[in-house]
Order: C-alpha cells, then sequence, then structure tokens
C-alpha cells in the first residue's frame, strides 16, 4: 500500500494498543505481551470473508465488530483471560470512510472486550479480516471439547437460531417484524463472546464449546473430542421471541440445531454445579458416540463438519 | 468449506503442531502454549496476497515456505525464540494437488525454525495466507527499532537486492545466466529468517530490524524511531555474484537499495561490539535524523513509507 493508506490505518489503530499486558504495542517488528507468574497463552485464529462470512454491503462498523467478536469468541470458550489481538486486513482499496467506519467498530469491540490491538497487517485484495486473539490461562486449568463424561448436563447460553434467522430475513426467505428483524441483525452483526461466562466456568465445566457451525456441528464436536454421546432435548432449546414468531416449528428447530453464528457457549456441567445465570439445560451426556435430538433431522447444515 | 476440504487441511497439517512449548494445538476452540519462567510474549502477524506479494502461478510448495518466513523475520528482527505460529488460509478453492504442495513447503518451514503449527481457520475466498508468529523474549530484552544512537555502526547480513533482482528476471526486463537466475528465484521464493543471528544479537545490538521493505525504507524505520541520521555506504553494500553480473551500476544500487523481500537483518552495534559472521559493515549512525547515502537517489521505492 502506498504511505498514505499506512498513515489512515496507522492513524486509526495506534490508539488501541494500550493495555495492562501490553510491553510494545503496534510500530516495530513484534508486539510484545506479558503473562502472569502462573499463566500460558491460550491463541486462535479467524478469518473472515466478505460475501462468505458476511453480507457484501455489510456496515463496515458491523464488519469490524464482528469479525473481532468472532475469534474473542474462542477465548470465551477456553475461559482465557484477554490479553490481545492482531489484525490482518486485506481490503481492495483504502477508502477513507470504509476505514473511518472499520475503526470505530474495532474500537468498540476493544472497548466492550478490554482487549488491545497491539499489530496487524494492511495489504491490498479481496476484502479479507483476519484476527488473531491471545489470551492468559492459568497453568493447570482449560475449558477443552475433550473434558465431557457421562452423567454431565449440556447448557448454552443466551438464545439460539437468531443468525439464522437474521441470514433467512437479509435473503429475503422470511419477513418478521420490523423490531424483531432489528433484534435479529443485531444478533447477527454484534455477536457478543462471552467472555465472563467463560472464564466463570473455568474449573467448573467439563467441557465448552463456543456455537459457530449450529449446535449440532458443535456439540458433535464436544461428543467426539470426550468419547460421549450427547442428547439434545429439542423442546428445551432457548429460542428468542424473534424467532418464536416464525411459525414453522420445523423452520425453527433448523435455526436452532442448524444456524451457526450465535456465538453463544455449548458447555457441560458435572451435575454437582450449578448453572450459571442466563443459561438452559438443553440435554445430557451419555456413553456412547453422536449427537442425537429424538428428531428425523431433515437439514444438513452443522453435519458438514462432522 | 465443506467436511472434505477440512479433514484435507486437517490431514495435512495435524502432525506439524507438536513442539516443547505446545500444551494444546490444533483440534479446540485455541492453541496453549507455554512459556518459560522470565519470558514475555513477541508476536507478529503478516498476510502475503497472490499477485501483490507473490507471482500469480507460483510454486505452492515456495508460497508456503516463503509466506512462514516472512513471518518469522519478524521474531528474529526482535532476537525472540520461536515458540509456534498459525496460519489463516483463505483459498477459491481445495485443490489436492495445490494443499498437498502448499503444505510441503509448510512442514519445511516448521522443521526449518522448529515452529510448530498450533493453529489455523480455512477459508473460501481469493488466496490470501496470513501467518501469525509466536515467540518468546526476556522479561527485559528485545531488538527494537529504538534504541540506535550515535556512534553505533550499522550492518547487515547476508547480502542485498537478490529478491529485487528475481523479480527483474521474472517479469522479463533482465536476464541473468541460468545459474545466477536460479540463485536469484531461491532468494526471493525460499528467503531465511535470520532467527539464529536475532538471538546473538539480543543484549548487544541497540537496534535491528528485518529487510522486508527494503534497506533505505527499513534503516529509516530505525533512523525515526531512534532519532538519529543513519549514513550508509553504498560501496559497501553486500552484493551477490548474480546481482553483480547487472552491468548498470545504478540499477544495482536500486535494487540494493529500494529492493524488499530479502529478509535480511539490518542492525545497529555499539563501536565496542565486534561484527558477527557473515555481516557486512554499511554505514554509521549520527546525531539528526533520516537516511543519507550521499547518491541523487533517482527512484521511489522504500520512500512510501517514510
Amino acid at each position: 500500500m502506498a504511505a498514505s493508506e499506512f498513515t489512515l490505518i496507522y492513524r486509526y489503530f495506534s490508539a488501541l494498543g494500550r493495555g495492562e499486558a501490553v510491553d510494545l504495542s503496534v510500530g516495530d517488528d513484534c508486539a510484545i505481551l506479558r503473562l502472569l507468574p502462573g499463566e500460558r497463552l491460550a491463541t486462535s485464529v479467524d478469518t473472515v470473508v466478505e460475501g462468505v462470512h458476511f453480507p457484501e454491503g455489510s456496515f463496515p462498523e458491523d464488519i469490524g465488530f464482528r469479525a473481532v467478536s468472532v475469534a474473542v469468541s474462542d477465548l470465551a470458550a477456553m475461559g482465557a483471560r484477554p490479553l490481545g489481538m492482531t489484525i490482518a486486513l486485506t481490503l481492495p482499496e483504502a477508502d477513507e470512510f470504509w476505514l473511518n467506519a472499520f475503526s470505530q467498530g474495532v474500537t468498540q469491540a476493544v472497548s466492550a472486550y478490554d482487549l488491545p490491538l497491539v499489530g496487524g497487517d494492511t495489504t491490498r485484495g479481496a476484502l479479507t479480516i483476519t484476527v488473531q486473539v491471545l489470551g492468559a490461562l492459568p497453568l493447570d486449568q482449560a475449558l477443552l471439547r475433550s473434558g465431557a463424561s457421562a452423567g454431565d448436563a449440556v447448557y448454552v447460553s443466551g438464545t439460539l437460531g437468531d443468525a439464522a434467522g437474521a441470514l433467512a430475513f437479509l435473503s429475503g426467505q422470511w419477513q418478521p417484524s420490523v423490531d424483531h428483524a432489528e433484534f435479529l441483525l443485531q444478533r447477527f452483526n454484534r455477536p457478543t463472546a462471552r467472555l465472563a461466562l467463560g472464564r466463570q466456568l473455568l474449573g467448573r465445566a467439563s467441557a465448552a464449546i463456543d456455537i459457530s457451525d449450529g449446535l449440532l456441528a458443535d456439540a458433535g464436536h464436544i461428543a467426539a473430542a470426550s468419547g460421549v454421546r450427547i442428547n439434545i432435548d429439542p423442546d428445551a432449546l432457548p429460542l428468542s421471541a424473534a424467532i418464536l414468531t416464525q411459525e414453522d416449528s420445523g423452520q425453527r428447530l433448523r435455526w436452532a440445531l442448524g444456524g451457526g453464528d450465535d456465538y453463544e457457549l455449548c458447555f457441560c456441567l458435572p451435575m454437582a454445579e450449578h448453572a450459571p445465570a442466563g443459561c438452559t439445560l438443553i440435554g445430557t451426556v451419555e456413553e456412547g458416540e453422536g449427537v442425537f435430538t429424538g428428531l428425523e433431522l431433515d437439514f444438513s447444515s452443522g453435519y458438514q463438519h462432522f
């Protein structure tokens, strides 16, 4: 990129790099972060591509906030304390309006998650955003996918299927009321990574994952990693008021079980543990393998990653 | 991506995640890495885009090796000990031949740099590769750009302008001999990040940077960050036998001073320090600002980032 573009980006982002853990931020060959004694590093990377992970023409502010949230959600699912992140931004041209709005979305996420932006790279090409998150975990604890065992209860946070409902609305397949449409778009464009819940579950939950591919797929990852069977009660799935206005119950279930992008947590608790506030009991863990709902599932979404 | 594509990538990469520092590799929401007591984290991210950072039609094996080297070079420039990396790969389709060759290049880099691949993301879109590197530094040491002071000597490792010569050959602007062309292509496609040199300089060099934008630009970053003037002697620049076959001395200088992508280190040493093997004294640090060669510079490459 030309100097002016670098300058632009540097101007937008250089103020976001301050944080307790940050020894050195944007501006040298590497950023330097400090963990506390007794901690280790948790890291994850997520890419979002225009036209694949968000519709073309999305508001750049939403794109920025959402790209960060998607990545932070993986820290939440591990129970990690956020330290910092880097953003690799590939964009077709340095449009000052676009960069300004995008950086506002990123700034809101930096603030919402207390996660300084410590580095990045900007390149020219098709719009692609890769966010790398860095977090801290105690040396002896982490929320893995592999710890569930028979007798555990299965929970989810929030409500399910909202992002799928938003996409159905955006594609013209469904017309909810204006209020509900607004709520659903907010859920898709501004997902909240459940960082506080994840940290609360550390040392209590036997397994956890964030729901990015859809509940069936993601519960399937826990079942596979833990070597257990997960039974989900479809009648217990928490649905928002917006989704409940969809009269086709089969469609509601397809969204809640198969729709991704909600970024809620799905986790398993030993029976002795109490459910955290805002979470819903949706199933149980048994010996065996796979995820079962008792339904004849006539849709494939979520299955593709099994 | 569909299941088969994920399976492919998982097959190629899952064996690369083992390492001393790795508690948990690919397969959960985050990877987990362990630093030693008394260490802190150094991290950097670099994106390469087809048609921008490497020519379309490059061998996927070279693309993989080079993408990793470009990122690792930033760890080298900080003097960091490599811990692990993640790769976010966006590609238009899951071509088994391409993925196989790309993964071979990545595997060679994992082995060359002793840098396990601990996580990643794969998405569909225009070919874009983002590599995030994670390294360890002592709590009280790092090779920054900002420590140079008047009286220091300026060095570079290896030879300069080889990557620029390779690009001139690839674009048909220059026809070196077959042997020299092969050497230059190797230098462009298979750059060696100078990790060992960086670690050797830790605690000795007053400033360091890797040469990715071109010597003038990168020395300029040191000059700006350190608040000093850097004088470079153009007659002292180390040139390979291949570049020396270019008879136009102005062209040689343009490549050596303005060409990027060599991934050698440029660093400043207090006069009391001896030069490491394989490095060349090219200049001095004075009070002032900017980078000077005594030449009337008639080219702009390298200047764009000032």
